[in-house]
This record gives structure tokens, C-alpha cells and sequence, in this order.
């Protein structure tokens, strides 16, 4: 499996809470081990997080960082190959083979506009799609791409409710 | 290709504006043709995605009801398979295969939380991953599973920009 960060650029408290925490557990979900957010500290999403974690078992952290640049910097120097997500980027069609292939992958998503400086970082700039959509879909799609659909084979250890796949309601095991 | 409608449940005026926004946008760039939003008709929402519409090409028409169960009793009339995105739902990889045969799709997704009627009467409720993640999320993965990764193809007729993929930055044809 690749290991996989998240760069979140670009939040900004109380307006992006909701589209961040919808993106922490995006990333949590679908199997990447950490997500950091440009921006200062959010109790709001820390606590969302950590709510899931606790309830549905252990998955990703957050940290945040007031600097992207830095953050980029220390990903790059562990390893991790920078992909950022933009619809203006190259067709995720063509490129995932190769980035199934990789170690460690750092993905970068946007909040607000992402500067220049981003996209000439980036070892690879990958489009989900070439019209405008949401940080979230990208995302959710890129690792669904980069996992194979093997979200569902995931385990998140020391949670208290579980799911059982249903056709028509719900159904959970649950423990006190 | 499928024909796929989207029915948003349970939007909130203000509240749920910019996820529902990003959800309509979702919807248009994977390949939708309507999305009915159930809640109030919502100006901020119709005016963001007229405008997607004007600038990158028509896509998506986005219309509100007060009442879903009326609006997915008249899907079922026109033919319309019911499938409902939940995270207590049967595997996407088990039946993304059957859901690639029919001819149209109307695909649920929640806000608020979801009456248990919509489970009763979805031909399918489908899960995109057994953890809590997001509704956009859900709708991106769905939509690029069902129409295997064909976004890139799609035509927006009479928008005033392109994007020409782009490895290391931004590229666009623009129309004055």
C-alpha cells in the first residue's frame, strides 16, 4: 500500500470548517495515515476528527501547519512524491499506473486560489476531471484510483461500532 | 451512457449552500443531467452552477422540490433504477458491474439524516466505504465508477473556456 498525506492548502477557520472536515474524513476513509492543514489551529475540526476516530475506530491524524511551504519541504525530504490535485492538471487516466507504483505519495488540495509556486512544486500536477468540481471529489476519487476500491479491506482498530453491509437499512455491531 | 439524475435530500437554506453547491458541481463535471434538490429553491446555489454553466458550458439543469417522495415516485414512473448512496450499503465493487447495464439512474444522497423510507424504497442503496465520509465524496466516486473514468470525454457546449491539461500549470483556450 502506498503511504499516503494530505496537504490541505489554504483553509480558513469557520468559513472551509465544513469542506475540511468533509475532506479529513475523505482522506480518513479512504485510507491515507495523515492530513495537514494549512491554517490556524481548528478545535472545531480536531474535535470532528477525533469524534470519528474514537467512535469508528483509529484512522488519520490532523496537524496543522501555518506554513505550506515548510510542510512541502519536510514531506519532500521524507520521501514523499507531491501530486497535487487541479482540473488543470494531466488526466488522472493516464497517470495512475504509475503512481500505484510509488512508496509515498503527498497529495495537495486547495482551498482558496492555489499559487503558481504550488503546480512547479508538484512532481505531478493530476486532474480527476477537466471541469470545475469540489477538493472533495477530487480527492475521494484520486484514492478510490490509487487503492483500487480497497477502502472497504481497511481496518481501523479500537472503534465501537462497526458496520454490516446492508441492501435495504442499516446495520451495525456495536460494543459498550 | 447511463442516463443519471441526481436527488439531493434534505438541503438547508444557508446552511448547506456551499456542500450542496459542490455536489451540483460534482454531479455536472462526472456526467449527470438534473440534479432536484429537495428543500427550499435556493438562489445562491442556482445562480453558482448558472454560472459554471455560462463560463465552462451547459451541463446540469438544477431544480427543488418540497417534497421527495413525489419527486421519486416520478422518477420510478419514468423508469428511473433508484440507487441510494449510504455508507450501511451493499459494496460499489459488487454491483458497479449490473449498475453499468441499465439505462437510467436515479442516484440519492443525503444532507440531514436520511428516513429509513428511502432505504425501503431505493432499488439499491450502495456504499462507497463503510466509515463516515462525505456525500460529494460519495456522488464523485459513484459517478467515476459508473461511467469508468469517461469525465475526460464529455462535451459542455458553448462555454468560453477550455482547459488544455497541463503537467506544470495552468493552459486554457479562451472565447471573447
Amino acid at each position: 500500500m502506498v503511504e499516503t498525506i494530505i496537504l490541505r492548502y489554504g483553509h480558513r477557520l469557520v468559513r472551509d470548517d465544513r469542506v475540511t472536515t468533509h475532506c479529513c474524513l475523505v482522506a480518513r476513509a479512504f485510507g491515507a495515515s495523515k492530513i495537514i492543514i494549512e491554517g490556524a489551529p481548528d478545535k472545531e475540526i480536531a474535535g470532528s476528527v477525533g469524534a470519528v476516530n474514537l467512535k469508528w475506530g483509529t484512522g488519520i491524524t490532523v496537524e496543522f501547519t501555518q506554513n505550506w511551504k515548510n510542510a512541502l519541504k519536510e514531506l519532500k525530504k521524507d520521501g514523499f512524491l507531491v501530486v497535487h490535485l487541479t482540473m488543470y492538471g494531466e488526466e488522472v487516466n493516464r497517470k495512475i499506473d504509475d503512481l500505484r507504483k510509488k512508496e509515498k505519495i503527498a497529495v495537495v488540495i486547495g482551498s482558496q486560489k492555489v499559487p503558481c509556486e504550488i503546480y512547479a512544486q508538484s512532481d505531478y500536477n493530476i486532474s480527476i476531471g477537466n471541469q470545475p468540481h469540489s477538493e472533495i471529489a477530487a480527492l475521494a476519487v484520486f484514492l478510490d484510483r490509487l487503492f483500487d476500491g480497497k477502502q472497504f479491506d481497511r481496518k481501523f482498530p479500537g472503534g465501537t461500532i462497526e458496520i454490516i453491509p446492508n441492501p435495504k437499512g442499516k446495520a451495525f455491531k456495536e460494543q459498550n
